[in-house]
């Protein structure tokens, strides 16, 4: 079976439209401020999906784009402006910044109950602790919430997760305990790699390696979760798992394009409409 | 091979010694501040063991035993004046905290410079991002220390870690990541424990369940680090582990008592020397 995040996305965005309604019916405008520093095309596209995405959700879009060159002081002024706006919910900000800039420092000032991409440290922490008061990452998040609508249980099984990156590794494998799975976290110093996957009832792959895994490190009962987002030798998109040469041999596969990434900017919005609760409190 | 704590401590403790003189020559008086709520026995039996060590180690401590129904407005008031007193450069606060206060508050007062037990989300966020500018919490440094002393590589090994609480098993494994290990989390929702078990290069058990783990749970390459610290049926001190059971049939293992306890307190000292340093720059 093929996962399609589409639908997923499709089933949060209508939940979201609900919440956006009541919000307005109370007053509140749910809005989000989204904190650029230069114009890297990776941004630039993701920002792009986000903003169709939220008015689609009836959602506001603020974009503060700040020159590459801004000084780590003047950052942080950006972003305290934004903590003290109260017509604004949620603040993104993309990383990695210039080197130039401090981002440890920086992490600290985003309000914590704006910080809906789960970036001020209150937040990493209670990832750690299984507290659900904190705001996920959205790429991890969207793995969760394709699972759940798949009905994929989670409770005792044994999840392997390729990849420690604070983006998504240990972050999602945090969330997994939480659900209760047996997690393993494997990484390029992990030797017999193979063995390791071919036993998993789920598979998540976060490398950031074109087609890394192929048909040798699955079994016909793995769920493969492809979050990687790569471009191929010609051209095209494609995700860490080789999806032509395992498809047909796995359980169930995400594709990519149209798996995880489809469904991590609508999550965004799930936290911001958090957000915005947590602020009428 | 049976692995020691206290040749472990010893070693530690050396250095320690000599990171103590060298900061005394710099006009630094070493000193912890122990803020104690109420008089828990394990609490009160931890302080003890620290205060001896500390004497020991030419380092000052002071206590700070406050009632058990103090409110958390003047608990906090309490770290504050650590946090500002310059003559004392590391807080260890025991947990948990009476239930009527809000620990998670608290929690944010710890100047992260001075959190020599790892509360403060600042650090608690650094551990899993492998950011070694932070503190480790005890234990499960302590757990490090012993597989550094006893030379047991981690690299590429295959690691299983049985308990998931915020005190030992996820910290720990994040941890064990950055040293480049493959980490398992289990707990008590694992299905097939002893399967997963048994293929550990390493097994560090930390489940707070007297003697749980026996023979059927290791193989004879087996590394076992006991983290548990329980009474037995007939009052004597005990592990996770049945260490009798299977002691002879492992590559090597800890003792209890004599394992990773007795490494937890040398540990506290030495990132109390960490502390120091940070407040000397």
């Amino acid at each position: 079976m093929i996962l399609y995040g589409k639908q997923v996305a499709e089933k949060l965005s209508e939940e979201i439209i609900d919440e956006v309604k009541t919000l307005k019916d109370k007053g509140i405008e749910p809005k989000l401020a989204i904190v650029r520093v230069g114009r890297n095309e990776g941004d630039l596209s993701y920002e792009r999906g986000a903003v169709k995405r939220a008015e689609r959700l009836g959602i506001k879009v603020e974009v503060f784009e700040l020159e590459e060159g801004i000084k780590t002081e003047d950052l942080i002024e950006c972003i305290e402006k934004i903590n003290n706006d109260n017509l604004i919910h949620g603040l993104l900000l993309f990383r990695p910044l210039p080197k130039h800039i401090d981002e440890n420092r920086v992490k600290n000032y985003i309000n914590a109950n704006k910080d809906v991409d789960c970036i001020n440290p209150i937040n990493v922490a209670k990832i750690m602790e299984g507290d659900k008061t904190g705001f996920a990452p959205c790429t991890p998040a969207a793995v969760l919430e394709i699972l759940k609508h798949y009905s994929i249980d989670l409770r005792g099984k044994n999840v392997v997760v390729v990849g420690r990156s604070m983006v998504v590794g240990k972050p999602l494998s945090m969330l997994l305990l939480s659900e209760d799975a047996t997690v393993t976290i494997c990484h390029s110093k992990t030797q017999n790699l193979k063995e390791i996957t071919k036993k998993a009832d789920i598979l998540i792959v976060a490398i950031g390696c074109a087609k890394y895994i192929n048909k040798e490190y699955v079994s016909d009962s793995t769920v493969v979760i492809d979050v990687g987002i790569n471009v191929d030798n010609v051209g095209n998109l494609c995700g860490d798992v080789d999806f032509e040469d395992v498809k047909d041999l796995v359980s169930d596969i995400t594709p990519v394009p149209g798996g995880v990434g489809a469904v991590t900017n609508t999550v965004l919005f799930k936290n911001l409409i958090k957000a915005c609760k947590f602020q009428m409190e």
